[in-house]
């Protein structure tokens, strides 16, 4: 909150200056904080400001300052810069990136650009970057960097230390190191805190684990975050299918896959297909409805079959018609009861918690917990029945007998369908609140209109 | 998936041959794993097996591994296995665990139990180690450790090396360092790789950072992880209020965090208040309907309203009762609608794409997603109604119109309720998806029954 607090005042300290054609001052105001903020400042400048006069500012910035602070921009600001400076400063901000950065940034722009920034590129380092843009969006391959420190097996400690000192201004991470025997085979890791510690005549291979995790260059970008949480690495090897070593994963880019994958998690949990990776304000209107309306529209077709059951007790209906009003509270509760247990299951399996071998375990657990919440709310109901809303004890008991069958059922089906979706292969967060939400209002429609035709003759 | 098979297939051995007693193969097969699988195995044999033959188990590994394996199990099974072995086997592990692991177990066990093993602990240490038992579960002082690395201003970086190599064993991480002034205030932070890269006789003091982002003891884990996601630090420095350095939280500390807020939302979001932290099948039965029912009780009350509201259109209602038919669809649609943006809105507060300052944009930007959404809706359901169902075109009409009012309504509540939550400082999490449709059924309920007076006459 502070942080936020006086952030707002620099942009806007920044935006007077702007404001009043003191370039030098305002350039000397952003310098004053660090290139995270920076960054930070960019962004919010570039919504009040506009691109063309943010970039002006950018360019005044020193150079390695300027690439700090592009590294820290959202992607789509750093493409947005890309666009408006000149193909000198582009090539001078791509060299200094860190390659997987570079990468992300290259993806974004439109081939011919791309082009033509690779053609003075070498050949060898063209094919590289050719090959990581190739990699599908949400594997490990899109993830990791060929920039890690390469040691060989029979260097000294001593050796290796110097080797690093040489090449570790270069690479992405220097705090875990990679041995390859011929052919590029990865054959240990050993870690700069090993080196460190160990003394300086002391063998590489007589150091390094050989019993390493890693991952290959095609699993998804999920399964990569999992082995970071089990293990708490701060880098991971990728692999292709020769068992070759073709890059690094660092821990920092595997942060911003645990948001972007809670994220989806979210939105498909409550029927929103994103399809982007923009920004709530950024994506328009068009692209938020068609974010939605398919969902909406399958969800709304549950409601013709629901529709059509009411249909077929309307004339009863008619007849007890006080039976209405308890219809939103009877389909509300069933909803909610349901999407607390296909909330808690579809989490418990994303952590691990839950397997498909415990369905018996849960679902015997989710009846008792359910028969116990049901028959809790039924007796309250009764007595508010009864006394607040002067029904006959009949209706009341038309409600309350329903209540607790259609929360058990609720509960079941919110608990076991996220459990069948993931047995088929479907992701279990789509099964989440709204298609629980239909299917429990069908259930509680069924099930209330059968007591009343058994216990009111309807 | 694959690891999954494996590692069932190594549970299911190592049972056989406990089933056999044939305990020294049983170990071995264990030890084929590392440390992070063998605790795993030891997890699903604790479920398996049962506490005790678990523990004969455990106990038969090498004591180093041992300790390696309890530091990788979950808190729960930590506790079981402390409760079932000698003092001196606790005592061991408790010695070997880094500082916020023991900590952490520590916190978990009764009271006479702790002060019983902090018995034979030196005076000063019991005295650091109940400092730490005394910080609140959630707040960062909880997450820290005390064991970093301390560097002199006037070292050189040859000797900080030397003293690297002899402490760096018992610290948490030697990949950044700290440099304070007496008092204990942090005056500057190093990272091992500006160490290694520089040459011996350069001095401490002229290669630190001084511009570093630490955190305060008592700042909440949530504000914490966000400072870690946006530097992409490995580790943060914790200072008290007098900005004296306690300690430091590392980077895999943080991945548990973000995990458990996380899960949090979702709960939130789903009305379920938990107040454990264990997993989903160890909760008991009365626990489980406790996080449930009192959110299930609040829900159910605000349908008592949405139940008086349409008591009052009653006899209005028997006239026309096929007007009960699109009941659900409308309350279904106007829930599903509120809670898509709700989601959304959640989500990019929780990311900091939206602000609170943004509440215009983004009700503008629902307002117009919502209309095309609701005239798209309406017009399917138009033509279903008069053709399919076989109604006139003014209940079909009557539908509709409040259809488009429902969908707006139930977008401008998703969107801005959570943003209001924020405002007055409850948790927006709390506002999402059982909460917005309870409110959105009322709004449904009013709207489409005064459209039907006004249009219907009823």
């Amino acid at each position: 909150m502070e942080n936020e607090k006086k952030l707002g005042s620099i942009v806007s300290e920044v935006l007077n200056l702007l404001e009043d054609k003191k370039y030098i001052q305002a350039r000397e105001a952003l310098l004053a904080n660090n290139e995270v903020e920076i960054a930070e400042i960019i962004e919010e400048l570039m919504e009040e400001l506009g691109m063309e006069k943010t970039i002006i500012l950018f360019r005044t910035l020193p150079k390695d300052v300027s690439v700090e602070v592009f590294a820290y921009l959202p992607l789509d600001d750093q493409v947005k810069i890309i666009n408006g400076i000149t193909d000198r400063e582009i090539q001078y901000i791509l060299d200094e990136l860190s390659f997987d950065d570079m990468i992300d940034v290259l993806d974004e722009l439109p081939a011919n650009l791309v082009d033509k920034i690779l053609e003075k590129t070498p050949r060898e380092e063209r094919k590289l970057i050719n090959t990581f843009l190739n990699y599908p969006d949400t594997c490990a391959g899109s993830l990791m960097t060929p920039d890690y420190i390469s040691l060989q097996k029979d260097m000294t400690v001593a050796e290796a230390l110097a080797y690093i000192k040489k090449e570790g201004m270069d690479s992405e991470t220097i705090y875990t190191c990679y041995v390859k025997e011929s052919g590029r085979k990865l054959q240990g890791i050993i870690s700069l805190r090993t080196l460190v510690i160990s003394e300086g005549d002391e063998i590489i291979s007589n150091l390094m684990r050989e019993d390493f995790v890693c991952v290959n260059v095609f699993d998804d970008q999920e399964e990569v975050s999992e082995v970071f949480k089990k293990y708490g690495f701060l880098a991971i090897p990728v692999v292709d299918r020769e068992n070759r070593l073709v890059g690094i994963i660092t821990f920092d880019d595997i942060l911003d896959v645990i948001e972007e994958e809670t994220t989806e998690d979210f939105e498909r949990m409550a029927g929103v297909m994103d399809s982007t990776d923009k920004e709530y304000l950024d994506i328009s209107v068009w692209k938020h409805v068609l974010n939605r309306l398919p969902w909406l529209f399958v969800l709304m077709c549950s409601y013709v079959i629901t529709g059509g059951i009411i249909r077929t007790f309307e004339d009863g209906l008619a007849k007890v018609i006080c039976l209405v009003a308890y219809m939103p509270m009877l389909m509300g509760t069933g909803g909610n009861s349901g999407s607390q247990s296909a909330t808690l299951v579809i989490r418990g399996m994303a952590l691990n918690e839950i397997e498909l071998k415990d369905a018996g375990r849960v679902i015997w657990k989710e009846l008792r917990v359910s028969f116990v919440i049901g028959i809790a709310l039924s007796s309250l109901n009764f007595a508010r029945i009864c006394w607040l809303d002067g029904e006959g004890p009949i209706v009341a008991a038309t409600v309350c007998i329903s209540m607790i069958v259609i929360v058990v059922a609720a509960k079941s089906i919110g608990s076991m369908l996220p459990m069948l979706a993931k047995k088929v292969g479907i992701d279990p967060a789509l099964m989440a609140n709204p298609m629980i939400a239909s299917l429990t209002d069908m259930v509680s429609v069924v099930t209330y209109f059968t007591m009343a035709r058994v216990i009111l003759g309807i």
